[in-house]
Formats: C-alpha cells, sequence, structure tokens
C-alpha cells in the first residue's frame, strides 16, 4: 500500500464494517435492490460518500460470471407494445435483483447481431430477444457462438440454439376477429400484415382458418411489408384502390393501424361505416378512436413477466433446458365492426 | 499454448491475417459500424465463426477507458416522445460509432441513482440522463462521485455537476397556447402539470406570461402530480368537478392527455364544444382525435440529435466543457380549442 503509485482501493468489507452492516446489506444496497429500508440504504450510502467507495462489477465479472444483469435486443422500443412488455420484465428481474439493460434495433436485422454481440461483451448473464428477423444469418450465427441463456419474444428460431420463447397465440384471435366480421356479411377482407415472422405466419393461419370453419372460399387479399406506419398507410391505400376494395380491414399490428387511420381520414372513409376495421392489439388510439376499435388484444406485462421468469430459471444453478410458454389472445368486437354498406358484400 | 489448461484465445490480429483485411475493418465490423461493406462484414465474419474468435471488449476497457458505450438514464421507456429522443440520439451516436445502453426508471428517482451506478460500473464513456427527479440526494450524489460526462435531458442539475443540457422551451410555447385560449374568450384555463422539474416550472411560467401579457388577473388552476395517465384522469376531475369548472385544459404531458381524454369521454364533454383542450406533444391520439387536437409541439428527434452531439464532443480528447442547448416549441391551433360555450366565460 505504502509507497504505490496506485491509489488505494476501499473494499467492500471496510464499507460494511465502517457502517455496521453485512456485506449482503451493502451488496443489496449498491444493486438497487428494491427491499432494502431507507434508512440501510443512508447508512450505506453515508460511507461509500465518505470514504469514496466505488464497486468494481466490471473486475468481479471478469473472475465469475455473474454481473446480475440481463440484456434485452428490443426490435423498436417505439412500440408501445414492447414498452410494456419490458416493463413486465423488469419488475420480474428486479425482485430477483436483476437490472436490465436494453438496446433498440430499429427493426434492423443487422442491428440484432452487433446488439447481442454488445451484450455479450458486456457478460449480460441472459438474454431477451425480440429480434427484427428470424433468418439473419449473422444474428443467428453470434447467438450460436455464445452459451447465455437466452428468450425468445415472439419469435421461432432453430431449435439446436436452445433458446426458451414466450409466444402468443396470434392464430385464436385472429380467427375470432375474421369470424366476427364474417358473421357481420363481410367477405373480401383485406389483412394488413408485418414481416413474415411467427405473428404474421399465425395471424395468416388465424384468417385461413375462420374462412374454413365458415365453409367460404379465400376471398380474403393479404398485403405483407414492414411493421411500420408507412407499410399501414400504403397497405390501405393498395387494398382501396383495387377493382374490388375490401368492406373490412385487419390491421396486424398497432403502428400498421395508425398508418391505416391516417389512409382512411385522408381519403373520408368513415370507420364502421364505409368499412370495418379491427386492430391486433390495444393501444390509446383503439380505445378513444370513435367509434372505438375492435382488438385483438393479449396481456403484455405478463409476457414480460412469462418471459422474465423463463430468462431466471435458465441463469440459475440448475438449468432446466430451454421451455416455451404460449400466452392467450383474445378478440374484443366494437363498433368499428359492422356490416358491410347495402350491396357491398354481395358482389364478391 | 502446448500444455496450458486454458483455452488458446484467438487474437483480433489473427482475424484480420485470415482475412486479408486491416485490424480496423474486422474492429468496425465487429463494433457494428453502419460504413462496412457487406462483403466485408461476411469475409471478416466467416473467420470469426471458423476460428471462434471472441472479443474481450470488458478485459480491454480495464486497460483504457473507452468502451465506445453510452448509457442513457431513460424516465419512462413507455413515453412515446422518449422513444423519439432515443431514435434521435442513438442515430448521431452509431454514425460516431457508438453503442447506446438503456435502462427504464419508470419514473422512480431510486431507480436513477442505481441505474447511473449500472452504467458507471459498465463502464460507458458518456451518460444521457432523462431523470426522474431533479433533486434526488442519492443520484446526485452518485454523479457527483463520478466524472464521467454526462448530458441532461431537459433537466436542471446544480452546476457543479458540470453537465451539458439540452433543453426545450417549454415556456414560449405555452404561453403561445394560452394567450390563443384567452383571445378566444376562456378565462378559467385548467392546467395539468407533471412533478416539479425544469418542464413544469416553464410551462407554470409560460402561462402566468400569457395572464400578464393580456394585462388579466391568474384565473387559471394548477394541479401538479405525477407525469402519468392516472393524474391526467384525477386531475381532469378534480378541474371539473370545482365549482367554476374550466372551459378550457391544458393536458402538460402526452400520458397526461391520455388521462383528460379518458375522463372527458366517460363524462360525455365534448372537445372544441364544451371545453377546449391542448396538449403538451404531439402523439397519434392529438393527429387522430376527432377533433384533431391543438397540440405544442417540439423536434423530438431533434432533441436526441443534439443531446448526442454535445456528449460526443465531450468523450473525445478535448472536453470543452459543459454546454447548453435550448431548443424551441411551437403553437399549432386546432379544432380541440374554441370559444367557450355561451355564457361560461361571462361567471369569473
Amino acid at each position: 500500500m505504502s509507497g504505490e503509485t496506485r491509489p488505494a482501493r476501499a473494499s467492500m468489507k471496510e464499507v460494511a464494517d465502517r457502517a455496521g452492516v453485512a456485506m449482503s446489506s451493502v451488496s443489496r444496497v449498491l444493486s438497487g435492490h428494491p427491499d432494502v429500508s431507507p434508512t440501510m440504504r443512508e447508512r450505506v450510502m453515508a460511507v461509500v460518500a465518505e470514504i469514496g467507495y466505488q464497486p468494481d462489477l466490471l473486475a468481479q465479472s471478469l473472475r465469475r460470471r455473474a454481473t446480475r444483469s440481463v440484456g434485452f435486443v428490443v426490435g423498436d422500443i417505439a412500440n408501445p407494445l414492447l414498452a410494456q412488455i419490458v416493463q413486465g420484465a423488469e419488475r420480474t428481474l428486479r425482485d430477483s435483483g436483476y437490472s436490465m439493460l436494453l438496446t433498440n434495433s430499429e427493426n434492423l436485422p443487422e442491428r440484432d447481431a452487433a446488439h447481442v454481440r454488445l451484450f455479450e461483451q458486456r457478460r449480460v448473464d441472459g438474454l431477451m430477444l425480440s429480434l427484427a428477423a428470424e433468418d439473419h444469418e449473422e444474428t443467428i450465427a453470434v447467438l450460436r457462438q455464445f452459451d447465455t441463456p437466452a428468450v425468445l419474444v415472439d419469435r421461432d428460431l432453430p431449435p439446436e440454439l436452445n433458446a426458451s420463447a414466450v409466444l402468443s397465440d396470434h392464430r385464436s384471435g385472429m380467427r375470432a376477429a375474421v369470424e366476427h366480421l364474417l358473421d357481420l356479411g363481410h367477405r373480401r377482407i383485406g389483412i394488413i400484415l408485418g414481416q413474415p415472422m411467427r405473428p404474421s405466419r399465425e395471424r395468416r393461419a388465424g384468417v385461413e382458418e375462420a374462412f374454413a370453419s365458415r365453409g367460404l372460399p379465400a376471398t380474403y387479399v393479404v398485403v405483407e411489408g414492414l411493421l411500420a406506419t408507412e407499410h399501414g398507410r400504403n397497405g390501405t391505400r393498395q387494398l382501396l384502390d383495387a377493382d374490388e376494395p375490401p368492406t373490412a380491414i385487419v390491421a396486424a399490428g398497432n403502428q400498421l393501424l395508425i398508418g391505416t387511420l391516417e389512409e382512411l381520414r385522408a381519403r373520408g372513409v368513415a370507420v364502421g361505416a364505409d368499412v370495418s376495421l379491427v386492430s391486433c392489439d390495444a393501444i390509446d388510439v383503439t380505445e378513444l378512436y370513435d367509434p372505438p376499435i375492435a382488438v385483438v388484444r393479449r396481456d403484455t406485462r405478463e409476457i414480460g413477466r412469462q418471459a422474465a421468469k423463463l430468462l431466471l430459471e435458465r441463469v440459475g444453478e440448475d438449468d432446466p433446458g430451454a421451455r416455451t410458454v404460449v400466452l392467450p389472445t383474445t378478440f374484443v368486437p366494437r363498433a368499428s365492426c359492422a356490416p358491410p354498406p347495402a350491396g357491398a358484400s354481395l358482389s364478391s
């Protein structure tokens, strides 16, 4: 110590001794654990400030791999659904003493790969993945290279990656929505889908099943594109400009819905009168629009909670291996769905 | 190498040699730099996969503090405004080869402190701070303890922290909005504000200035609370249940607006007819509501870009010190603002 040029580094033990508390209490205060009394926090932080203690988790994590942190590769944090999933996951993780770090890929698959690598370099204990693509080779190569436990959020990846998954039963919700439209008399139904990943595949299957269940020919039209407002607008334009435009539209994603509503408003097409409308996922607009918009709903916070639980069971001592949980969706009919305008449904 | 138990670790030089490219190219590919050709990326990644190279940024960062990463302490990622600010900042940072890591405080000040500490332990090169409070002692103590360059997003912190800041001129936009309401004949105006931080203080000052500019007594009512939907609902309830309810309401935050709209709808109060309404910040609902809702608007992506620029100039060799940039807000009048119902404006 004496003649060295390096400054002496206070230890966590020193903090515990001076504060007259256990080492584990110091650790809990510094990791932001929720079950710490204000008095304990104050006591520990006073000593930390006094002696200038700097915990060096990085150096620790080089010795034992346990940073008690989880990395969430988020496809698009501007998507309110993902914000709710993040919230649900974060609360569950925090209750177990884990912090969550996020990245934002803006739905660009090459960023997913870079973000997985970034988290690996930061030695997170686990990964949550809401990837921008299911078949991006670089992302899959990076995931294969590392052995960090991972949970997929609504994505199908090759099983050899050994990732757990929380999936939504999009198929049932979509089937119920389309059956409702068919029962109202709609036959030409336009479906605006996002990227060709699991949610889109399942929703498409739900549409097929609905027509089959009513013994009807498949008179629906699907337009597929990026899960973004612009595709909602362009898809709606494409559907309405067709020779036989649909009498009902399903926007299979909340950002698609915003684009659809913008286009309908620009054309003066009245929702629930000129055209029926269903949104996949509830957002503020679906509740506050006049008329309120029918939705295929899911419990996003529960998705986050389940994803966190699946991850926590794998970062412990006894990793039980990959597990998949499927959560339900529910169709909520509303005034945005009505019988087609007189005559419109008969021509198809 | 030979008899050691530790596995041999491939070096970045080995990757560069085998791929026949420069070390800097390998580095750019691995950091996800945007200016890398697909051919170069493929070539490097093929070698990385072949020899199982794992860059160890953490070990590097223990030698030289430069992880080329920035930590953004986000108050609430469910707030779409913050998602846009993040997007603006992230693009600018990425162009300079920096990654962004996010945390979500859910507007709880004690989480801010834990998140700053988490980022410090992860050795980020810089911090962006959209804090949940300006006067939380633990957060200020943690920031004082570390010397990482920081940029505040719309917050006032003690100047000795030497943080740069991007601020919005909320005052001018709010003043213009209230002057518009006064000119329409409103006198009793209800203002629903968020937490007592810089944005709320500036907005309150704008309201005062508007009444003063028209030589009118201060007949407005302010309800202050958490920047969340629930306060929007409760605040609206409180305002409308008063003996002399306001004829116009300003919801000073997009989450407050959602609560206000929910309460108005529940009571059957028509926006733009029974009560005039102004939102601070544009969101999907303000554009798609019928009638469209007047907004005090700001360029959120520009806020993010400026914050990133302020941070980048401080993480380089020559830190020019703290700098503050103030960006404008603009009031956009719309059909949600109309003269008060006959008689209503005269009784006050």
